[in-house]
C-alpha cells in the first residue's frame, strides 16, 4: 500500500530546484508515485496510508560521503594532535583493540547518530568486518557504500590477498539490500598504496564495473613527501598512468589541491567528498572548495570519522563548508545558499555513483527525512531554504525514510533500539 | 533556602581547570556556597532543597559578547550579500519598519533561543527600545550587558543628543536587576563615528566608569577606506588619542589586525569578542585569533546578531572558532581542546568587565547550565572537555541557571511562555 504524506513543504532539489509550499507526497517501497501541490485529491488519496506532515518540512536525505563508523568509540580519544601523529600514536592502537563487538557497537552508534540527524546514506572506507557490517545495515535499513579498504605497505602476497578480499566483498554485496548496498574498490592513500598496487585495485575496479574511493591530498606534508618520491602530485601520477580516465572515482579531502588538478577532475568525471571538520579538526587545511565548484565539479559531503569531527551532524557539516568558502575568500556571495543543499543531498547521490536518490521526484526512490519548523531558530518560518542552511540542526530532524520505509518516526527509532545500543557502547568504553 | 544539586559531572572552569567527575553544588539566590566531590554530608543537605542530576553535566553558563537582539526576526533576509550592501540594501530598510512589538518580540526569541542553548549571559549593542529591554531581562531573569550604540554620521547637535541618550541610559540601568544588568557606551564603528565623536564617548565613559563597545576592523575594505582618510588603522588612531589606555574597552570581530595590534590590545588591556560564523558569513574574513591567543588576550566569543550568523548556539560557535584556527594555521594542535571552553565562559565575563560569573567556585554567583550526557554523539561518555567541545549542541543543554534561579528545567522554560512568543513572531511576520 502506498503511503501520502500531506501539509508538507517540499524542498525537492529536483533541476528546476522546486520548493512546494503546501503540498504532497505519495510513494511506496519501490518509488516515489507524485509529488504536487495541494491537497490531494480524493482520487490521489485512494488505497494510502495518510499521514498530516502538519507543515514540516520535506527534503531528500542527506548523503554522507566519506567516513569510518567503525571508529565511532574512538571519539575524542586525542583531539589536539595533527594527522599522522594520531594516526600513528592514537589511532592504529587503539584500532587493535577492536573486536567484532565493538565494531558492531560502534557503528550501531553511528547509525543512531546518522539517522537522528538525516542522512539517508553513507560511505563507509573500513578494513575491518565488513560483511557483518552490511548484514547490519540491511536489518536497520539505511542506504550505504561500503568497501574493505587497504593498505599497500606489505608484502605483494598480502597485498594480493587484501585486494581480492576487497574484490570478493564487493561482488558479493553489491546490489545488497534491495540495491540499497552499493560497494566500491579501496585503496587508502597515495601515500600508503604503492603506484603499482593502486593500478592493480584500479584494473580490478574497471573490470567489475566498480567505483574507487580513496583519500587524496589530505596534507601538505603528504604532497610535500609523495612530490619528492614522484616528482609530482598523486593526482598527476594518477593520471600519467591513464587511471582516472574510464575510472569511477571518488576521492576524500583534496585538500592540497589546485586549479590544474580542478580542470583535471572535470574533465575526467571524477567525484570530491569535501571533509571541512575533520580537515580543520587535524590542522590538514581548507580545500579549494569555490575552485571545484567553478570547474562544475558535484562537490558532495562527508564527515569522515568522529575521530576526527567530532559528529555525524551534516547539516553543520554542510554550513561549516559553505561559510568556509565564504570567510577564506572574503566575498559572501561566493557559494551560495542553495548550493550547499545541493552539496548535502543530490551531489551526494552522484558521489556515490547511486542515481536514484538526493532528488525528490516521481520515479526516485523515496528517501526522505522531515524537520520540525517549530523552532525558535526557524523564525521568521517562512524562509525555509536559508534556515535549512544557516540555522538546522541535526536535532531538527523528526522522520526518516528510505526506500519508502520510516527508520525514524516522531523521533522514535522504529529499527533501532536506541536504549540498549547505547548501554552496550557503555559497558564497552568502561 | 539553598538549593543542592547533587550526582552532578562538573567543570568549574576555575583556574586549576578543575573537574569534579560526580559532586554537588549548593547555592542560593546571592551566590554559590560548596562545590564539592562525592556525596554531600547530611549537614551539608540540611536546610536545602535537593536534586539528583542523575549524572549531567554542569558547567558555567556561556557568555555571548557581541551581538543585536533586537535583529532577530531579520534572520535569513539575505544570505548572500557582503556586509555593506547587506547593511545598506537589507538591514537598514528592514530596521526603519520596526516597532515597538516587533522589537520586544524578536528580542523574546532571542532570549528563547539563548536559554535554550545555553547562554546565560548576554552583550546587547542596539540603538532602539533599550528602557523596554531592560525591563524585559529582569522578568526573564537572563544577564546582560546593554547599550545605547550610536552612528555618528549626522550633525553635532544629533551627536549629542544621541550621546546624552547613550549615557542617562547607561546611568540608570547599570547594576540594575540585581546587578545582572550592566552597561556601556557604544560608537558603532570607526567608519560611522568620526573620531572627534569617539572622543567625546570615550570621555563621557571615563567620567561614568563604563566600559566602550565598538564594531572593529570588520572587513578589508573598512580598513583601506579608513587608512585612505586617516593614514592609519583605527586601532592606531585610537592610541595616538591616547583612548586605549584607562578605557574599558570591548571589540568586536577585530578581524583585519596584525601582530602589532594585538601587542597594543594586550598592554592596554582591552577585550575582544571573535564572531566567526558572522565573520564567514558575510565575507569579511577570518580572525587571527591565534595571534590574539598567543599574546595573552582573553579572547571571547559573540555571535553578531542571527541576520548574519543565523542562530545563536554558542557551542557551534565555540568549535568554530577553534577548528577555523586550526584549518587556516594548518596546526592540529595551536588552539587547544580547553581553550574553547574558556573563550565560551571565564573569558566572556572578563569581556564584559563582570567578575563573579564565568566560573565555578564559592562566592561566585550561580550561573550555570546543565546538559544531557545521555546523547549518541556523547559516547564515550568519559571524555567529556572533548563532547562538550567537538560534539555539543545548544540543544543537549536541560536546566538553566542564572543568580541561582533556574530559567530552564528540564527542558522547560520557567520565565518565558514559548508557544505564545513563538506564535506572536509567526503572526508578525505574516
Amino acid at each position: 500500500m502506498d503511503t501520502l504524506i500531506y501539509n508538507a513543504t517540499i524542498i525537492t532539489m529536483d533541476e528546476e530546484e522546486t520548493v512546494i509550499d503546501r503540498g504532497y507526497i505519495r510513494f511506496n517501497e519501490a518509488s516515489i508515485v507524485t509529488i504536487a501541490e495541494g491537497e490531494p485529491t480524493q482520487e490521489e488519496k485512494e488505497g494510502t496510508v495518510q499521514r498530516n506532515a502538519n507543515g514540516k518540512w520535506l527534503m531528500p536525505g542527506l548523503v554522507n560521503t566519506h567516513g569510518h563508523p567503525g571508529m565511532t568509540l574512538l571519539r575524542g580519544i586525542s583531539d589536539d594532535q595533527p594527522l599522522q601523529e594520531w594516526l600513528e600514536q592514537s589511532i592504529w592502537p587503539a584500532e587493535q583493540q577492536f573486536n567484532e563487538r565493538t565494531l558492531h557497537v560502534a557503528r550501531d552508534v553511528s547509525m543512531i547518530e546518522m539517522i537522528a540527524s538525516g542522512t539517508t546514506a553513507f560511505v563507509d572506507m573500513y578494513h575491518l568486518g565488513l560483511p557483518a557490517f552490511a548484514n547490519r545495515i540491511k536489518e536497520v535499513g539505511l542506504r550505504a557504500t561500503l568497501m574493505r579498504s587497504v593498505i599497500g605497505l606489505c608484502s605483494k602476497e598480502e597485498q594480493d590477498e587484501k585486494l581480492a578480499e576487497s574484490l570478493s566483498f564487493a561482488t558479493a554485496f553489491h546490489g545488497e539490500a534491495n540495491g540499497r548496498i552499493t560497494t566500491m574498490l579501496a585503496p587508502h592513500a597515495p601515500y600508503t598504496c604503492p603506484p603499482d598496487y593502486i593500478d592493480r585495485i584500479v584494473e580490478a575496479a574497471r573490470d567489475a564495473d566498480l567505483p574507487v574511493h580513496m583519500h587524496l591530498a589530505e596534507t601538505r606534508k603528504e604532497i610535500h613527501d609523495f612530490m619528492d618520491q614522484h616528482g609530482m602530485h598523486p593526482l598527476e601520477l594518477l593520471e600519467e598512468r591513464e587511471l582516472l580516465a574510464g575510472t569511477k572515482w571518488l576521492f576524500a579531502h583534496c585538500v592540497h589541491m589546485y586549479e590544474q588538478h580542478f580542470e583535471l577532475i572535470q574533465q575526467r568525471g571524477s567525484m570530491i567528498s569535501h571533509n571541512p571538520m575533520s580537515n580543520m579538526k587535524l590542522g590538514s587545511g581548507i580545500a579549494p572548495v569555490a575552485s571545484m565548484l567553478k570547474h562544475g565539479i558535484p562537490v558532495s559531503i562527508g564527515t569522515d570519522s568522529v575521530a576526527s569531527n567530532n559528529h555525524l551532524d551534516l547539516f553543520e557539516e554542510m554550513r561549516f563548508a559553505l561559510l568556509l568558502q565564504r570567510g577564506v575568500n572574503e566575498q559572501a556571495d561566493l557559494v551560495k545558499t542553495y548550493e550547499g543543499l545541493k552539496m548535502a543531498t543530490i551531489n551526494g547521490s552522484k558521489a556515490t555513483y547511486v542515481n536514484q536518490v538526493g532528488a525528490l521526484r516521481p520515479g526516485n526512490e523515496a528517501d526522505f527525512i522531515m524537520l520540525s519548523p517549530h523552532q525558535a531558530h526557524f523564525l521568521p518560518e517562512q524562509r525555509v531554504l536559508s534556515h535549512l542552511v544557516f540555522s538546522a540542526k541535526g536535532t531538527d530532524v523528526t522522520d526518516v525514510f528510505v526506500q519508502g520505509k520510516p527508520l525514524y518516526r516522531d523521533k522514535e527509532f522504529v529499527t533501532m533500539d536506541k536504549e540498549k545500543i547505547m548501554a552496550e557502547a557503555r559497558s564497552i568504553s568502561k
